[in-house]
């Protein structure tokens, strides 16, 4: 089982429905939806569907993509089996595949993620699922195995969040890669899986990591971290940014995002850095580039956004000042390092003293506070993370400028047109692509510096190319 | 000749010289340089040096290379031949090369902009050069011809701002070709050269285009626009900023930097763009995305940075109210479609005002003010171009990361250094490159998204390598 | 009872006591405190005392303060009646008085904002408190009668929010104000009690508006609002800011720092004004200024911040496009005239979707967001409120300068202090004060253009003056 | 002779006329103007003619007020007499008072700054100009007389920059003062001489300081700076700001003005500051403030903004590092305490390089890099300061609000009215004043904390009382 399968244990907690049994066991049974599906309760349903729709209303990219395609049914013949989490959010993105065309069947990838009352909604409108919050290991994998197909329906595209899916069946359904017109993937440790399988030669299918993709980068790090760290500040810490001294661990795209959120707000913002050409960008951007322990003992809060490991280190704790802020913004929790810090328990205390905030105590009395038990600070609710990851399988499926495209309307954006002259002048077609295929590749290349051996293009004139 | 031979014409004026032969008619002599040169006066080569230190304090990044090379040699065993502007920044980077251990000789690029003392003063150090101010074309190209090498001396790389050189070369020594390590080239007109060339099978050695480098576009374009478009603009216009309506045309680098910087100073700014992933950003980064007829007639400036042409036409600029400023960031002077207007010339008076200031009267006294005469208006004054090119042509020969390191003591910024450790979670060398080769080869490609046959790749441990 | 001692009637609900009987009734006994209280149940101190604890910890300023006075007692010899909300928060200043010399008593403005353990633990710390969360309008008047005084102890100050204290002194008790030092007032309609009384020539003590003091309008207005706007919308709505078309309904304080955060984060602010001086600073600051009427058809949000009323009206709801967002950041509910949009509620649908967030529903479908029921959305958590409160009492006690040095430490800020040579160039002392009286009277005026006939000025050599 | 009387001695150089002879003993003839003047060359009036034209252009809020006053003349009855920099702003303003009504006379308050086509042009337009470029002062002397007025002619206003035309009448036509209905007075050295009069009792009209408006403070100070402080660096040193470290002395207006502009370009900017008032706004801001000997070793560049003398002292110079930039924003040149420096000339060598551009050499060849002889650095071309002045002059003649409404159509903005019933809310009119009195009467005080005994005040409904 994937990391991203039992992440979110904590968030179980607050369902409190009183039904023990396990869906497994019981008849599942829908008025007008398919026979074949296994969750825990369809009378939720309408209250699930309400869920997606207040979603859907803050998904206006995908409700375009719906009024642009018309009647069309461009996706008319993909079968996808996806396996992500399953809230209101995934739930528009399905809608979506299936209002363009195509047939769906979806699992879990998390086993306390799942929004019983949307897997609900989902069935009473026609798509199979097979997940509850709550599954047991065991179960996990049963929901998987159901639902990658049956005998009369086999799928001819994967998306996955963490491997788990893409994994089983190629395990146990090795053949079904045959018809596969290509794996998506979202998350780290599945892109790791896949390369893996790629460098061993045996990934005979084109696979996509929504992770690097240029709207991920641009869009999703620059821009929502931007947005976002300031609130999940806020929420945590009741903190004022006028005045403070904060260091942001990383200058890439998120750290470019945090940094000049903080900035604006008025905080004072330094930024270490291992790479000279981001160094550069800091330096240019108004930022001082030091190393953490040249100011660790004056500033009131550290955000980290490497990538990396270890950045934050216990001797770095020892010498903040009493009060600071310790919060990670990276993809890994691994960017502060709390192993040497729990291991001491005896010196240090640890009080849990609200939701997200922990404060670790030193003997004289000072407290460093940790947000969100350092993983992840990206914002203080859930939703907006899943709707965040749904952005980007958007991305898998349809170049990147027609999903900007779609975004346009939202700020009444009025896109000038080349006329004829001009397109021949530029050497580019009047309707784009706009950027020369480098700028795309950047697309389908993995973090941590390895390339897929197999890379999709897509361009604007025929954005369904991939399922079709 | 390349237009870059000519296009400075104006500049020639200030030179008061009674002197009126021609150098290539008389004895040339130095009492400790070369034998082997061609220019005004050796005499003014003490005011040169002195030109030639005050330009080197303003460029630290090269004279930091200087310091890090120590008494090595790293560039030992390459002959430069270079034809550029014959500026004191261009001097000092000249003697880098040759610090360095490059043998050198030199033309100029324009018959025009060469700074007499300067090229003294490179005489005096022992460096061959080939140029004066006010050849005749018949000297520009003699001067090319002599500069070339001599039946001892052969060059191995050519540093061309034009093409003009490479083009005398290929035609009249193409068996030079075969010692030739890679040929640098600065102008758009000379890339496009190269490219014409390469398409025809006929550019047997590595090229590169200094215009799309990573620094160009990342550092040049973006943040000196951001601090020129402002300087340019009060120089010429006496604008406040605060509260002025403006469109900027094209959200690439340039227009972003332009944005950028108007915003920062109170400017109320609309942008164009043709390319959604470009709009896209315009409207997270705050600006309104708009066609320029929608809003031509209620703006008080309009600047143009796309590197399309024919983007202010003739009926915008009918539409504009009294007093509009208009002017060019992009590369060329076509994007602002001034032959029609010229044209009915009858109709509408053409008044020049100040230097780099003309406006165009319409026959109910409206002023529409043409800054730069829509040439760029990236600054003032030429000497900062120059500089600006000059930093580019580093980046030909030394990698993005090694350059911008060379940056950073200017700021005092200290990098943080990976650990072995985390180096190997990254699954990149402790000491860079930081980038996938995805990143650094966007530097080569060509402008109208063609690309060079050749592409040369450098590395932070061997930055010299392109030399040697 | 005045308007505040109802304004938070929801905030009861969460209130869970189990305990039905009047604290009146029963018998009010403390270990170590005063025998002369009346509070919900004195157990609760130790929970209470934690609370005040944490709140201290984040009103650094009071802190400090306590920490500058060392041993002495500056404000030995004042008696204050005090009559606020009871908050943690609270708790700390009412602690610093004490700290400081004072002798307190208190009651609450509020008869739902009392929270039960800080009243407790103030208790037990010596302080006479009479107050409980859910009082009757017959008990909160009994409350304050009994914190007025006894027969030996009589009150020499007033602190008061909302006037209730003040009016009963007043009527009640009036040869009390013969002692009166001074009355310190927080609240727009206490102040205008105060202004009645004042110009009737009835208020025969000094009286002061916190509300209008300088640190108030530059720094709560400004910092705070600019803080907290992004906050309470992130927090109710879930909104990106990047490119959403806002309006601002007002330029002073408060729209100053909404528009700086809005613009910071990417929105696209539009400011409406009245006031010609304030609109050119909305012009130069890069803001367009226009009326309500042209653009509310276009926008995604209107933030109210006039401090007037019905700015925006039932027509203008009717013309705004579906899912836009209104929310007050002024005083007053009132600045959206919600009346009108009541009445007929035949026609429209009014639905409460989320705390603070109100939909009102078109017969087409047309949704508009309203947040908070357009009272103030300062922040999401009362407690922050309150603490601004505190922040704003203090100012009425001590002088703005000394104020604001209490504040440098935790910006580890230096201050440069004047030579005897300087001091005497600027014509000032060398301490300070460093501004001229004209611009610290901007504290003592009333709101609404009045101005407080009795008004008093301090200065930094002795905060304490107005106590002594 | 005031300061103002001969601080531009420099400009005269430019000035190359071959007529040496004095106007005084020219015959002085016009065409169509007054027989009443003297001034170097009316033949030149056409020239100046089109200065003023152009000048008028960028002057748009007093072409603005001439519209707006229609045919009337509301200024009739006024006769001003002016002491003034003669340039081609002034000459718009002059003739603005003319267009309303006025009746001028007007004399040069300073021996170089008049242009002497300007003065032509003027008096081709009928107004009685004494001043020529090049004044002895016996000649400027006679010209402030000859100015003053006729037998015929006495004037009732004076509009003074230095006070020398203000001190000639008092002490040599102490009657006139009977008639005048009021004194403005630009400059400080001016109006501490009006305060000197006015303590001694003997300050018999009302007078202004123009120098303290809202209009100034709001506006100039703030808004002009921050524009113009990046364009006087980038003319005089080519310097890049982004991730530059700069000091900047002083956060009153000025001072914000500056940081915000250096900090939006990308600069890395700290404050000193002796007021913790402005202290903490830094803070609040994102300034670190500290004292400069705590950052001078090194800062790229420092800027004084305080009005107080000696903040750069020899010390600090002495430890700045090479190539350090010194330049002062404030009002007085003695922010910066050059005499220590200059003392020592033995050991410093003191180095002119470029116009505004002097280099201070230690013995081991560090440079620091003074600018503009540390004079205000407040733009590149006198033209602007001239500009600015005389934007402030109309501040004293009409109300602050209505000189910002006229500059409202500028940048097409539109002021939203009160409807009746919220002007009665907010108990003002609906035309306004908006402000309360305190507000405006900021406008008024003396500098240097000191307050004028005579204070007009202004309403919009009547902005021209002041001269009726």
């Amino acid at each position: 089982m994937s990391q991203s399968s039992t992440d979110s244990f904590a968030s179980v907690h607050s369902d409190t429905s009183d039904d023990e049994s396990s869906p497994r066991d019981k008849l599942q049974k829908s008025t007008k939806g398919p026979s074949d599906f296994c969750i825990k309760n369809i009378s939720q349903a309408d209250f699930g569907r309400k869920e997606i729709e207040m979603a859907g209303r803050e998904m206006p990219a995908l409700m375009n993509l719906r009024k642009r395609a018309g009647g069309e049914k461009p996706l008319a013949g993909a079968k996808v089996v996806g396996c992500t989490h399953i809230t209101a959010q995934t739930a528009v993105l399905i809608e979506t595949l299936v209002a363009l065309g195509a047939q769906c069947r979806w699992a879990a990838c998390n086993i306390f993620s799942t929004q019983n009352a949307v897997a609900a909604a989902l069935v009473k409108a026609g798509i199979s699922v097979f997940a509850w919050r709550g599954e047991s290991e065991d179960e996990f994998w049963w929901c998987i195995d159901h639902c990658v197909g049956t005998e009369t329906w086999q799928p001819n595209m994967i998306l996955d969040d963490g491997g788990d899916l893409t994994d089983w069946i190629y395990k146990k359904y090795p053949e079904l890669f045959k018809n596969l017109k290509g794996v998506v993937e979202e998350s780290i440790t599945g892109v790791y899986r896949l390369y893996q399988l790629s460098k061993a030669g045996r990934l005979s299918v084109p696979a996509m990591n929504v992770n690097d993709s240029v709207t991920k980068q641009k869009f999703d790090n620059l821009y929502f971290c931007k947005e976002s760290v300031l609130e999940g500040l806020k929420r945590t810490t009741d903190i004022m940014f006028g005045g403070k001294q904060v260091v942001v661990c990383g200058y890439g795209e998120v750290g470019k995002g945090c940094c000049a959120a903080l900035k604006a707000l008025g905080a004072i913002v330094y930024v270490t850095e291992v790479d000279p050409i981001c160094a550069l960008q800091a330096c240019m951007d108004g930022f001082r580039v030091i190393k953490l322990s040249e100011i660790v003992r004056h500033i009131d809060m550290v955000i980290t956004c490497t990538g990396n490991k270890n950045v934050v280190m216990r001797e770095h704790l020892d010498k903040m000042k009493n009060g600071c802020i310790v919060c990670n913004m990276g993809h890994s929790s691994s960017e502060i390092d709390l192993v040497k810090t729990h291991v001491v328990c005896a010196y240090l205390k640890w009080v849990h003293v609200r939701p997200r905030v922990d404060h670790v105590i030193w003997p004289d009395g000072k407290r460093i506070v940790l947000l969100a038990e350092v993983r992840i600070l990206c914002s203080s609710n859930e939703v907006q993370v899943m709707k965040l990851r749904c952005e980007n399988l958007r991305v898998c499926i349809f170049s990147d400028e027609y999903v900007a495209s779609l975004h346009l309307p939202i700020f009444d954006a009025h896109l000038t047109e080349l006329s004829d002259d001009q397109a021949k002048y530029m050497g580019i077609s009047k309707h784009g692509p706009f950027k020369p295929n480098y700028y795309r590749q950047v697309n389908f290349s993995l973090s941590r510096r390895q390339t897929l051996t197999h890379i999709l293009t897509f361009n604007v004139s025929n954005p369904f190319c991939f399922l079709l």
